[in-house]
Parts: C-alpha cells; structure tokens; sequence
C-alpha cells in the first residue's frame, strides 16, 4: 500500500510535535507500507516570515514573498526526516524544485500542473520515506510559486493521485469534518463520512478542514479522502463520492466571517457585461464567491450585481471596477465588509423540500436579517450582519440537529 | 562595470542592516554599474537552524542538515530583493537551483564545479541587481550541498570569475585585512594592499577574514579581490597578485585556537605508510593543515607524525585511526587539543634572513614555549599552549610593527 500522509503547520509546530508526527509516519512504515509526507511550514512561521516582508515593503513584490515563504516548508521537511533518521527510519526530503513541481506563473495562488514522479518513486523504491514540501512549486521561469491558503492539501491529493496512492491522509488538529465548528456550536457532531461535493460546498463556505481546491482535485481523480487528528487516534471523517451512512437532511452548517459584498449598480442591461465585469477581476486573481443579479429595471434598461469576494480582496476589486466604470458601464459601485456567510449544506436537501424554509425560520426566531440569499443544489447560502454570524449558526444547527447531544 | 558584492551574516542581521546593504547596492546600481550580491544567512540562523536539528538528533545526516541550512541565505536573498524594490531598485533573488550552482557531492563541504551563468546574465542584460545564495550549491543527485564555513566568499569569488567581473568586493564587520585580529592586538594595522599567497597563508592561519578556498580560486582565476567594512565607507584591503607598497617584513600574525593535534606514533618506516593515514582521513574529509614527520628511529624501523586539525575534527580522526591501525601500521594514537597555533606570513621574509629568529626571540622573552615548528616560503608557524596563544601574537606582533601606533 502507498499512503499519503498530510499535516498541517500545527502538527510541526514544535520539537515534540515533529517526533509524534515521524512516529506515527514510522509506525505506517513498519507496517510494511511505502510513505509519502506533506508537510506545512511549522506553527506561525509562515506568518511571521510575511511580517518580516511587511516590515521592510508594505507592498513586497509576489514573487520574493514566494521565494521567502518556501523556506518554511523546506525547514520542516528537513527537520522531519532528521526525525525519522533519529528512530532508524530511512527518509529523504525534497523541496518543489526537486520533485519537478510545475504550476502555473501566478505567485502566491498558482495552481499545480504537473508533478514529476521519477525522484519520488525512485525513493520509495529504496524504501524510504519521502518527505515533500507542501504548498510550493516552481513556474516556466523556474522560479518559486506557491499555492495559496490550504495549498498543502492540494499537494498531498496531486502527490496521492500522481501516485495512485490507495489513502491521502490530511491531518489536521480537529477530529474530523463536524457538523458546525466545534469552537461555535457545542453540539457539532464529527462526520463519518461525506461527499466531494458536499465537502466542496463546505470548503468553499468557509468550513476550514480543508481547502476547496484540493476537494475539487480529489473528486477530479477519485482519490478518497480521510480527515483525523494528529494528536490522537480517533476515526476521522472519510471523504469520498458516494457516501453509505444513511443521508441526513444537511451534512453541516458553515459560517465565513471573511468575506466582503460588493454592489456594481446601474450596468446596462445588454450582453457580455457581467463577462467583463468578471473578467476583469479574475485577470487580477481575484475570487469571486457568491453572485446574485437582481432583476433589471426595464425602464433605465439596467440591472445591478452584487457578489461577495475574501475581504483582503476588496479594496483591490474596487478599485478595479472604478478604473473601467465605462467599459463595464456602471453608475456606481459600493462594498460592504460587515457581513458574514452562513450556509448550510448537504446531498440529502435536493429529495426533501422545506429545507430552506426551515433555515430561514431559525433565523427569524432569533431575529436576524437576512441580506442576501444563493443556493446551489446541495447548499443555501444566506448573508447576515458580521455580528449575527455565530448566532445564525448555532440557531441553524439547533434546528437541524437538535439541541442537545 | 560588472561588481559582485557578497555580505555576511552580520551585515545582513536584522531589518536596518538589511536596508543598509540595500542602500549600498542601489548606489552602485544608480552609478550605471551591473550589480550581483552575494549574501549569508541572517546573524546567527545557521547557528540556530543547527541547534534545532541536533535537539532532535544529535547526529543528523548531512544531507538533511544542508537541506535545513539552504533556508537560511534563502530568507536573505528573498529580504534583500523585497528591500531594493522598496527602494525602487528591480532586482531578483536566486537560490542554487536557480544559478545551477553545480558542486561535488560532499555534503557539508562541497566543492564549486560550474556555475551556469544564463539565468544571471539574462536577469543582469534586463537591468536588474541579482542576488544569489551564498554557501549552497546542488550536486549530481539534484540534492543540496554546502560549502562548509566561509562558503559564501566562495560563491562570490566563483561568481566574480565566472561573470568576469571588474571587482569582487567581500563586504565583512571588520575595516580590511590586519596585521593582527584587533580584538587581540590593539596596535594592529590595517593593511593597504595584501598578495593572494600572504592572504591564504593567513586565512589558513586562523586569521577568519576570508576563508581560504575563496582566496585560492580569487588567485587561481586572477579575480581581484577587495576586503572591507559594510558598516562604513572606509577604503579596505585589496587583494591581489602582486603588491605595490614597499614589501613589509611581514604582513600579519594569525591565532588559530580551534586547532587541535593529533601525533600518530611507532609507524613503519616504509613507503606508502603516510600515503595510507592521510587517505583515510581525506576519504572522510578531515581537512589536516600542518604536518610534521620525525625523523624515524632507526633501530626500531619505524617513525612518528604529528598533525593538526580543526578540533571538531579529532574525535572521529582519532577513531578512524585507531580503526584502521593494522593498516596502518601504528602503535599508538594521542591528540592534544590544548594548543594555539600563531603563524607569521609574509612575502618579505623569503628576501629577508632572521625572521624566525625574531619570531622565536619574542615568544622566548614572553617565557613562552614551542611544541612544534613549521615553515614555508612565506609563513611560520609555531604550536603553544592555548593559553599562551593571545600573549604569543601580541610579543611577535610588538616585535615585528613595534609597540605604539
């Protein structure tokens, strides 16, 4: 069996932390299995490296905020396999250059093209454990990238994919995919098992477990996903296409108290505006999450679109859609960063009609007000005051699962 | 012009001192020059990174500690290119993957092969400053090495000769290069012009303001070298094939105390028995300096070496030697860290009898005593108690540039 274990920054926060990560990554060995390890840049380093950029340029260039960053992973990597040698175990580690990691050009949120697993499966094939470098790759221009927020995990699902790995492992310090974030509802209960798409929808409200991009790459390439601790034994919540658990009417509610909403008022009301509008802004790398087009008015023959974008985003989006109001054709533009996302989300809403009903009813029973609404098919999104956010959750959570435990 | 500048681990040492070498290179820039920058890792890093890995195991394998310390010129590189574009100055950092800065395969203490000027040239033609990693190469396997100590005066001079640079200038705490350590011999001299051979003799010596690899391939490929401060705008030391000033007697006295020596006794007095103890030291990369032969006891067939090496270095000399006794033909091993040694350089003496003879008048006055002698053409050097050592270097210093300034 070749299995892919990944963990996260917390995991290798510390001396100890390193040695219980190499135990149980040597226990795996022992068992006769072939080992791949992702890991993270230890505890805060990461943001403590951007400090120091911050420090000396507000405005450090993306590409040596990359070159900077990398080290972070590259130090535990090192240090993991200094801790697997100090128990006997044969590792080796590799950094993205090694590996032949190759993304896309974009600093700080490149996307992984393609892996080359030579010096990989070369090292395994000696029977070592192979500790890679998450989160980084390296350009066209053979330069250092790296993959954004929760880039780890995209690593550990190409390398278990590339491989054709039969587990990728993403341990993280929480048991599991809950319900609703333990810190907020007290009766979160963990998940036995989930979907790619419900976990996607999760992910990308803002259920932080695990990265959206790399649930989207694990659905792509069917790599079954499990979520566990690090720091005990217990189950963990497998991720995989179909589940076998007997459906529940929502799998979990997600709040994202980072996003921001902005309104572009007053677009014509013809074709390929909202194409430019949005073009401009994913030329520039900016996610556009939530988008809601209210009806125009026939009239002025124009409409309004709102969307939500990660706050950090805001001010650059903005300026943005200022910068070509002609083009886009916009009367006025406005953003809003008071706001918080609360959704729920599960394959069991599509067969059970008043699911969205009974969200709105718990909101309305603690009187909040609801600003804005999107669903998909397996998820209903509503936007509420910043303020609201955690209440929402817990009256939302309560109402599907009960108030005690 | 084309200048190579390469800064050390002080001068690079937090925020400020990073903004302070920034500001020397834009100036060079902005005078029309070609810029490349050299840089250690920050202050103590290495010291750090090291400590980190042997509190989880004492004995880390090489190859994983170069992969650990190969972070630390990397955070530099990638700070000092955030600094000049703060400054509006375009510059680039690149790593040794990056410059294919190809080396032996000797882990720790590997040795510049090639340097692939392409990616730096390119970078320099559209007008950047470019700064490298000092001290880090990668060898045949794709894997990280470093140069040992002093290895970033290397990169540089190796950089300077590759490019051929106008100037290689090795930026340091110190104003140039010294009669004596200023910290030992308060009536030291700065020096206005050093050769490449006096200049070696004394890095070897123990005199740490160059290493002396860097020296020999300065000397090797004709490139000039110029040693000073980067905390001032003082002239420095320049370092080259022959001197203009009128030849000193000699040009400095060396400290080493971090030399210990090790004395090989009773080995057969045939040929091939020094051949077979220094091969066995070498093939583990046990760098000997001084070595001293007796001449052999006739009667009993057989002969006794003496020889220094850097005191981390004995413990595994010592068991090498013991190992490998019956092929070597010894009877006995001893090692003897208490010693200083303090060398003499110059190119004067070769013209000049009754050097060593003030040498040895001064230590004798001192009531100092030798343990072992030894010279070339340009150097002397003497073994004495350790303690003795800075006492030593100021009697031979007062008697060769006299005692007030």
């Amino acid at each position: 069996m070749l299995i892919v274990k990944k963990f996260g920054g917390t995991s290798v926060g510390d001396k100890d932390r390193i040695m219980n990560v190499a135990k149980r990554c040597a226990e795996e060995y022992q068992k006769g299995n072939n080992v791949v390890v992702v890991l993270s840049a230890m505890g805060k380093t990461t943001d403590l490296l951007l400090k120091q950029a911050r420090e000396i340029h507000p405005k450090a260039p993306k590409r040596e905020l990359d070159m900077l960053l990398t080290t972070g992973e590259q130090t535990s990597v090192a240090l993991m396999a200094i801790a697997l040698d100090s128990m006997g175990i044969p590792a080796i580690s590799l950094n993205a250059f090694q590996v032949a990691m190759n993304t896309t050009s974009v600093y700080g949120n490149a996307r992984l093209k393609k892996i080359d697993k030579e010096r990989i499966q070369h090292e395994l094939n000696s029977r070592k454990i192979v500790i890679v470098t998450g989160f980084q790759g390296v350009n066209k221009y053979g330069d250092y990238t790296t993959l954004g927020r929760g880039g780890s995990d995209t690593t550990a699902v190409a390398l278990a994919a590339a491989l054709h790995a039969d587990a990728c492992e993403i341990y993280t310090d929480v048991d599991g995919v809950f319900t609703a974030d333990p810190r907020i509802v007290k009766n979160a209960r963990k998940l036995k098992e989930i979907t790619y798409d419900e976990m996607l929808d999760l992910a990308t409200c803002g259920a932080g477990v695990l990265h959206n991009r790399s649930v989207e790459m694990a659905k792509k390439y069917g790599v079954p996903l499990v979520v566990r601790s690090s720091l005990n034994d217990h189950e963990g919540t497998i991720v995989k296409e179909v589940t076998n658990v007997e459906k529940m009417l929502i799998s979990g509610v997600a709040l994202d108290d980072h996003a921001a909403r902005i309104s572009v008022m007053g677009l014509k009301d013809e074709p390929g505006i909202a194409f430019k509008l949005f073009n401009t802004l994913a030329k520039n790398n900016i996610n556009v999450d939530i988008i809601l087009q209210s009806i125009g008015r026939e009239s002025e023959r124009t409409k309004d679109i709102s969307f939500t974008v990660n706050e950090e985003d805001v001010e650059t989006a903005v300026s943005l859609i200022e910068e070509n109001k002609e083009r886009i054709t916009l009367k006025s533009v406005t953003s809003n960063c008071d706001i918080a996302k609360v959704s729920i989300v599960g394959a069991g809403m599509t067969s059970n009609p008043g699911v969205a009903a009974k969200m709105f009813e718990a909101l309305f029973n603690m009187g909040i007000n609801i600003n804005m609404i999107s669903t998909s098919e397996i998820r209903i999104t509503v936007l509420v005051k910043r303020s609201d956010g955690e209440k929402a959750v817990n009256a939302i959570h309560d109402a599907f699962f009960g108030e005690t435990d």
